[in-house]
């Protein structure tokens, strides 16, 4: 049984080899990603146990998603095919309009993984785990994938294990504001640890200050657990009772997505093996900061060796400019 | 106004950069494709006025589209950006499994273009020009655009404009069999020009063999222009009484889609720039093998010039082997 | 009748692929280019119709560039295909030997454009614009271009057209430096809004210091709309009595190439649609940060809603270092 | 217990992207490989379980062979990595200076593999499945390497596993003749099914017609599971008494190397699958045909649906010249 | 000394990626070609030194070409560098509209080696080789490079050294047809050893049967050692007296430039090194064969090992169909 | 007899062309490199002549490294081809685990230049120059090239020729740091000019403080021309009883290896032609912020007139943030 399991859709993504907007791109790299399945991801080249129950659609890229995971080392018990609906994808535009910032363009609507439902989610998995992590897209992706990760977490508190929550608000996966504040609140209620940002603090705790976003998850979530990220300001954690403050990493950004999948997988990892918050935040921050230098998603997940390499090689390199 | 007006959904093809199963293609090479718009630019390429009518999603695929047609000299006076639905898009799997056969896989379902509906369809701009084109594909990706296409249809009928149809048969469009029969031969009781191959005239009429498939296009629909294209075995038409046949050109073939637009498009504007059915089958059919030699459907539409050199050169080319 | 007409030579640019000296670059990327050709495309990206008069070669580049300007959405009725001479083209070598400069290898002796003549000058064409622009380099490719670009300037002036005119000084382009300084200081004579930099400002006027050169052009000129860019340290204008200094974006330079057209470009489409003057040099300052970041000169080019984007989004990005 | 487990060298092949001389080649393609790698994959890809008794060097390239295969789904509880040898690597040159055929350009002398030794062969492992897998290459790397081959074949011997053995003779990889030729002699002692082609043939038994293939190996070594491949001829097998021949499937070769790993693997995954010896050899020519049309050897080896496609579809697609 | 003196313009190919019109194509690589450039590469690569009289544009692409001249052993001693003009460059388009054929697109007009002059011919050079070469592309490019050209016939001449005249009509190169006619009818006067196909025979002669070109050749030019080039039905030799016929070899075509140059370099190295003309046509045919696989000239020219590989081993090579 | 004579291993270096560890990097991008053959580089684009003593593959990759050097006008006279041994590799892993810093993968164990021996070092060779370049790569490759190494130092001291050593170590080529340090401070007995960083220092000298590798320099080994290279904090010489400190140029780094080698290079050359040790310095600080700017070690190494626009343009360009 996995050490900690994880229920989403893993996607492909297409990522523009040229910046600048997508009518002028010419040429498209493919990569494997999923905020879950990236969670997993660095939570085994971390050396802790993970599953991920999900649905591919029957085709090459669902093929090449799911051999990916098992490549990985990943726990592919819980995957299923769909014979009907098309494996998720989607593309990303680099540093326009924005610099530093990516959009994104999903072709996901209808995917298998939006199939996903209360039936995928074996009990006896999930109840297993030490951990059981899902976020605020797979709440969005559809009313039955919603109902999964409910079911998810409510099994895994009834049995212990441990809830793990990442709030991810993406506006284009809501049609309203609205739906996305009242079914991820209500998701906090099943939580014990949550990442979130400052903005999605604001929009569901009405706070964002950093004091008030930390009394707001503790008064009416119960939770004492909570890592906020703030961006190039780096990120605080409350963890029971302590406040810790951890700076980001500076490293040129090629493309920011999934560095938020990094933190919470490497932070998750950490902990689990014993490191205290700030030790793990510091690892997550890393991680975090390795992700964003490249395309894709999870080529930069660190294993052990590396990831200490660069805690400690850090600041000593050549200046970056 | 345009001399030809034409219907159906453009789409952004994303194309294999190597062969073999999409599993293991790092790289896609972008093409704006999509059957009557392909058809739309080899007219124009040879000098014939054409429209497009059609939507598009308004985002930076949407947007690539809209600025290759208008480039290339289309009509672009009748296409509409949808706020809410993407621009369709497939990609392509080249020489797997079979050899010198293309796959592809569509993200095309709740396209902008699923939306076209009869409201689109502007009657004074059909009945205004002199031919209206549209195809199978556009009859099959939603009932909206199906009733679009069959409203052309019957505005040009009842105009005294010449209506012309490829068949385009694509299964992955169409749920069930029966309902591609039935449309399919609905339609071509609206039509003056038909463009088939032997496997959609086995589907459609129950017959293969040419001189049943002119016969029962004939009897069954009152069809007296036919085109059949036959493969490496060239095309024969039916034309007015006459029946032509035309060997096809044999060229080093990287990826076969766009053929079949490239041999209508290119028929189309020789019969309407007053060549006779032979030299519009032998122009169409060099059309069709010079876009065969690359990705893409447009890239290798010639112009005037072009068709005219690889008709000369032909044959005296070094061996390509 | 388009708001803006602009005349000179568009030019496909071969861009390095790699960093360094040409010699040890392999691959080159093409783009379509040219600077009153750039600033058309600005100007009809934020909503305001330009026609551009030149030149083409009768070639497959001369064709480029134009299903480019027409697909764009620019005016391409007065322009010409040559069927003798060439388009012109140059190469770009990028980051060598100076770091964030890049470096040019023109072939445009005898192109197409270079044949540029009065003749080329429609009057009722110019006439009906709201502004007329072209630049220091249509003065130095060949003697009729420059009479053409003289011919427009008196048009425009005679018509209480505004004329906009970029300084543009290239060394490579002038046998002479006082060639240069003569007829470009002819052609401030009839000038409404100039474009230059420093170097150019002590090039012409023999004084770079801000105040001296709003003085001069003032003074000598009868100038009293200019705007003066400062490279990293901004931009500053004289404009109608106010001087107004706007500070540079910083981004990552690739190329910065382009640079100057985005800001021309943007600078005019913002003044025709009521922006102040401050508002319209800190949407230029940004759209040439927009286009530095990439190779070519037109992609990163802004349409509204990406300028308001990036405008909106600057300084709230993930660091870039 | 994997159904089948095999022996050797898993190698990272750097396949120049442009034909020609390396010394012209300026890009490499990374894909992983090696002979009895290529067979497991092979096998899982129709649904066979194998395992790979291997050593990888404990770095990158030794991690991506890892992964490569665990994502296959073979079998890794017996690869082991060492942590002061290379993972071994290959360059291939394709198209130069004879067509059609490629050269290699090793660097694995001191690989991770080379130091295979009888320590590695499990007895439990090897006598637990049904079929054992080798080849001449293991036999050649090193002496300790070839020791565990020995050792993995009388191990299958002694236990009733079948035993498999591809000829493979590597000239580069031998210091003389005639320790190939005493060694693979020796081989054969050991094997029920033996894979060769006449070259093979004509070194180890001095004989290459066909009739004096089969009457060696059965009178000199009592193998009586014989396949000779005969390159564009097709290939031909005494199999348990009968002689069967079947042709080749003509197709563009882009780089032949691993046609002969796909025949072995496909072979052997269809007789376990209970196909008869033709049908089994048939498959076999297919997956031959589907891997040398692209770089890379494992990228095209069938899963069921794809060959049963190319089967079917062979010949009736459009033609390739 | 160098044992052959060539003289004649390299220049730097850009070869388009992708086939088929250069409006579509993105990419484009580099390469150094020339037809006598091309000539000495081949003769240095089979050991025979070769020196070559020209000039190069003081840039990086004459820095390109001068280092790899000198990098294969060419003796660039009597290369100068111009100030004033540019290298020539030209754009190859390949497969389109004719497949297997090339299309160029030059910009060498004015280029450093269009001010080639008598000046650059140093008698000694010249008169101590044992061969002296060029082609009629030297006569069409500029009035002074003609004059050169004619010089160095001259010299060689009076000095007993061998000319080799490679006709090599260029009809882009030449203002009208009888210039060419009168010109390269002049340059007849002066050679040994004469390359030309039918179409240049039929302009020059009037006469392409290969018969009537022989006589013709040797009647009115007393030329008694004739090389017909004849494309895919190979080529023939009228050589003192005796007369040859070799067929060519069927590769691939990838792009059909250099295939002449390959042919005369290897040819005259052949006959230098004591083959006889069947011998020297076989392998000027093979090395002929080896350079149209790939893009650029020079890359595939063979070494003495690669080309013996190349006789041996062709058709016993996997079917390329 | 060429000015400077060096000695040791050039390399081919496989580049990754995408950051991130190698199991994810599918594209290598082929470089000539090697400490002393890119002094030797470094120095013939400045003008001054050099030689390489060295061997080399008798295979594809040393042709390659063999055209490379006598294309840049190297003496290759004391180059080997050894017809046994490969020529050696590496890949370069960049950006990770540390932003800025690059691993290497060595493949050159057993490469022809391990085989280098003292019967390769010409007395009269070394002896003619008037400086002996080499480095601690060449002492640590094998015990025959240490050899080589130390009679090359030998020979030059005994002739008067100055020595010129980088200390170049490299952890993953001794395989005792003892061994390293035994060897390369016997080796510093014999140098004149010697080249090494803080951490070199520290490991021979048991040192870091700049002045005191100075002091331990001088007083243990008799060195008076040093030079301390500092990182990002610039570099620090002791030159003949002067201290002088020169900064770093700023710029982004995309591969910092080669740095040193440019360093060296471009400091030798300034040295010999007259410049003073801070002008040195400067130039050779220049040289390396260059060669760090992209993939590959020499093809930034600058020529004269790029070196001098470098100085001139630093800090005047564009922001490169």
């Amino acid at each position: 049984m996995p050490e900690v399991v994880a229920l989403g859709e893993p996607l492909v993504q297409f990522n523009a080899v040229t910046d600048g907007p997508l009518r002028h791109v010419t040429y498209f790299e493919k990569h494997a990603t999923g905020t879950e399945a990236n969670v997993c991801v660095a939570l085994v080249r971390l050396g802790v146990s993970c599953g991920l129950i999900t649905r591919l659609g029957a085709d090459e890229f669902g093929l090449f998603i799911y051999n990916w995971l098992r490549g990985e080392g990943v726990d592919v018990s819980h995957i299923r095919f769909d014979p009907e609906r098309p494996t998720g994808i989607y593309f990303v535009q680099r540093n326009y309009p924005i610099p530093g910032v990516s959009d994104v363009l999903y072709y996901r609507r209808g995917s298998a993984a939006s199939a996903l439902s209360p039936d995928d989610v074996d009990p006896d998995y999930v109840g297993g785990a030490r951990v059981f992590h899902t976020t605020g897209i797979t709440m969005a992706i559809s009313d039955t994938a919603r109902s999964a990760a409910f079911k998810g977490l409510e099994i895994a508190r009834g049995k212990g294990v441990i809830t793990s929550f990442d709030v991810n608000y993406r506006k284009k996966l809501w049609t309203r504001v609205e739906d996305a504040v009242n079914v991820l609140s209500r998701a906090l209620n099943f939580v014990d640890i949550v990442f979130l940002d400052e903005d999605e603090a604001s929009l569901l705790l009405g706070v964002s200050m950093v004091d008030d976003v930390f009394k707001e998850l503790r008064s009416r979530f119960g939770i004492d657990k909570i890592v906020l990220k703030l961006g190039v300001k780096g990120s605080m954690a409350y963890w029971e009772g302590r406040v810790v403050k951890v700076d980001a990493f500076r490293v040129p950004v090629k493309d920011p997505i999934g560095a938020g999948d990094a933190y919470a997988g490497v932070f998750l990892a950490s902990i689990l093996r014993g490191h205290d918050v700030e030790s793990a935040m510091r690892r997550a921050s890393a991680a975090a900061a390795m992700v964003v230098m490249v395309r894709g998603d999870e080529e930069n997940l660190p294993r052990e060796d590396d990831l200490r390499r660069f805690l400690e090689g850090y600041g000593r390199q050549v200046d970056l400019r």
